[in-house]
């Protein structure tokens, strides 16, 4: 693999601490990892320089909670109530979504989200090597599960889809994919199938994925069948003990359960918009940080966002608990940036990426700085979370490989990409109508 | 004045109703006002012709607050207590602003609404002349007031230039600027100095600009000083009686108040970015929506929000009130999209703009859709309200005139605009540190 060198960057943010800004500086990356930050030996051969002039180098942004091959079903139901929007619209058109769709929704994806700056995004979904492949194809960085009901004929099918996505796809692609199991969530999934669940993990040394509290009927629905809150129960399951876990949404917690996901160190994917849009609540975030959780940011899938743009989710989450906590203090800019980078990433189990260091693997965004909208710049974190947007990444690199500049995506054709996904979305309300 | 034809567009949004798209369609502009729209006879013949396939065409957004000129102080104060936020840092360095920082850092403004699609702005600062003159060499249509505090040395001087203001500017610019008196707020205006601003102002014919019910600080001490609420006292002394007002923020109102604003027509300007960021509270706007009131949306000034981008504020607004509601259905896509539009133009007074007819000013952009996370477009009205971005915006016509085509501002350098503003920035925090 080859090297590259960003030189004269008018500033380098390796999120290592919220008074680390390096400014005029370069970064060296050898192979798929990051060699130097700040100053580069002049020894040091690059086979390929980009000047970073005007730019801002940061870690790539990381999507805790995605189901990208939703993008078909962008802005097919909105506005909804939530199980109206699931049972009438959401669930009965995508069981016809098929392979062929699921890899073109997941391309176009793919395509947004590096477009917003995004190097690496959990998915749960199904035909999950299909994610696999798109993800490959546009060179971003995934960690995927095959989500998982616990009855019905299709519990044993995800358990056996999962252990084959797992044999092909984990650690694979120069290790860019990982997988990891996903259970659907509490309410979808009872204890004794979690159990298999979890023995299944530990067997194939993966992590486990899972939604977790995203709305009060959840928890009603739990505590009905259970006598407990869905945290409390996956703690007293054992879920927690001694495996990688991403619990997505966490809205609704008990002090004493946002106590247990800080305690075990649980990644909680905080999806903001969708939480918003759904109107499923506001999750205790600020608490949750205090408690040393560990909070990424995530943008839930297409349908209910209706975007991939973590510029957007940073921006929204560092709002929304502003105004719900009435404290203008609360998730400052660099929290937020935290959340949608090193934080994500650990998350996500990934002790080496998130942070511009020697080592870290060089998943890497170059923001473009020359734009009205980020002048002047008396606080260069205060314009990256407040002002700054998608369409300001100009460059992405993922594993030490440039994958789009000026905004080009260079391993796939987007404008194809663009069309097929579309094609695709006829076909599937064609299928749809037909088989009514 | 010259001929427009826009054709091919993929669609034309007029904001006349929910239903109401056109697929396929042209728009003619003659002088400064639409002549045709959807079907364009073939004897127009239009001195250009623009090409709008592959994006939609819709009234230029409305951004109904703003502090243009505080650019300036983009990131200069972040994640503060309110109080801390304004006394020690805003106040300070405000004091120190000068005309030629107000007239580029409002050219910085202006260059950042075209690029995110807003064609007209309401204003509320000093030296507002040369706010109208930034507004003029951009090209975008303004509603310029001269803030007014209604005691110490400036209550006079704010009231003389205000004066000033109507006769120099008042409907000139080819009618592109409008001026308004600026009373700041109830709190800061005694009920005898708002009298003496609403006879001036029925004198010379302008509407009223007012910071009313942001805080719940402010409620507090209108209660403790007048023995009732804000919206009540402005009541109380006829305020909204026979005149045109624009009420910014709004957030804490009881019900008797809402009404009130509703009866009268008030222009309401929600803010929700900045009310999310300086944690003032969430305007009861689903419940002003439903009687009627007339509730535009505003960005505030950039160093509270910190850009202009009303793309975000639709969104924004639209996922804030779902959430705070706890129901996905309030504030649907098209209701944001009004708000945005038309109702932020009749906000503002005007019965001729924010909508694509016949005989309406031709304040218009086109955006681009062929993006990735445009696609597919089950809904297009859900995509540009909850997918599509401030960079989308492509096309930009204010009065009938191109301002903006293929993102690049026709009348402005804006490399130029960047880098005087930026030395303006570092003139200022030299002359503040020096004067200290």
């Amino acid at each position: 693999m080859g090297s590259l060198l960003i030189k004269n960057a008018t500033a380098i943010l390796p999120m290592t601490g919220p008074d680390q800004i390096l400014y005029n500086a370069d970064l060296a990356i050898e192979g798929k990892e990051i060699k130097y930050v700040g100053n580069v030996p002049a020894e040091f051969q690059p086979d390929t320089v980009i000047d970073a002039r005007g730019k801002v180098v940061m870690p790539g942004l990381v999507n805790c909670h995605n189901h990208a091959a939703m993008t078909l079903l962008r802005s097919y139901a909105d506005d909804l109530p939530l199980m109206e929007w699931l049972q009438k619209k959401i669930w009965p058109i995508e069981a016809h979504l098929n392979s062929e769709d699921v890899y073109w929704g997941s391309l176009l994806a793919c395509a947004e989200m590096v477009k917003s700056g995004t190097t690496l995004f959990a998915d749960m979904y199904f035909e999950m090597g299909r994610v696999a492949e798109a993800a490959q194809v546009v060179g971003i960085r995934a960690n995927l599960a095959r989500g998982m009901i616990g009855f019905g004929p299709n519990a044993e099918r995800a358990i056996n889809e999962s252990v084959e996505l797992v044999e092909c796809w984990h650690c694979k692609a120069d290790g860019m994919v990982k997988v990891m199991l996903g259970p659907h969530a509490p309410y979808t999934c009872p204890p004794e199938y979690l159990e298999r669940v979890m023995k299944l993990a530990d067997d194939l040394k993966v992590g486990i994925h899972i939604h977790l509290a995203e709305t009060k009927a959840e928890v009603e629905e739990i505590k009905e069948k259970y006598g407990t809150t869905p945290v409390k129960l996956m703690d007293q399951i054992g879920l927690f003990k001694g495996r990688q876990v991403l619990a997505a949404h966490c809205v609704h917690l008990t002090d004493e359960e946002m106590e247990i996901l800080a305690n075990h160190k649980v990644g909680i994917a905080h999806n903001p918009e969708s939480n918003m849009k759904l109107a499923s609540g506001v999750a205790p975030v600020p608490r949750l940080l205090e408690l040393g959780a560990v909070v990424g940011l995530g943008t839930d899938g297409p349908s209910s966002n209706n975007n991939l743009d973590l510029m957007q989710e940073m921006r929204s989450a560092a709002l929304l608990h502003k105004v719900f906590t009435m404290n203008p203090t609360v998730l400052p800019a660099y929290t937020a940036l935290e959340m949608a980078t090193v934080k994500g990433a650990q998350a996500l189990g990934y002790d080496n990426l998130g942070q511009l260091q020697p080592g870290y693997l060089a998943d890497i965004i170059l923001i473009d700085l020359e734009k009205p909208h980020l002048y002047p710049r008396h606080d260069l974190i205060a314009n990256l979370v407040y002002s700054a947007t998608a369409a300001d990444v100009d460059t992405v690199i993922v594993n030490g490989r440039v994958i789009m500049t000026e905004r080009k995506l260079l391993f796939v054709d987007e404008k194809e990409v663009i069309e097929r996904a579309e094609a695709r979305t006829k076909e599937l309300l064609a299928r749809a109508a037909s088989e009514k």
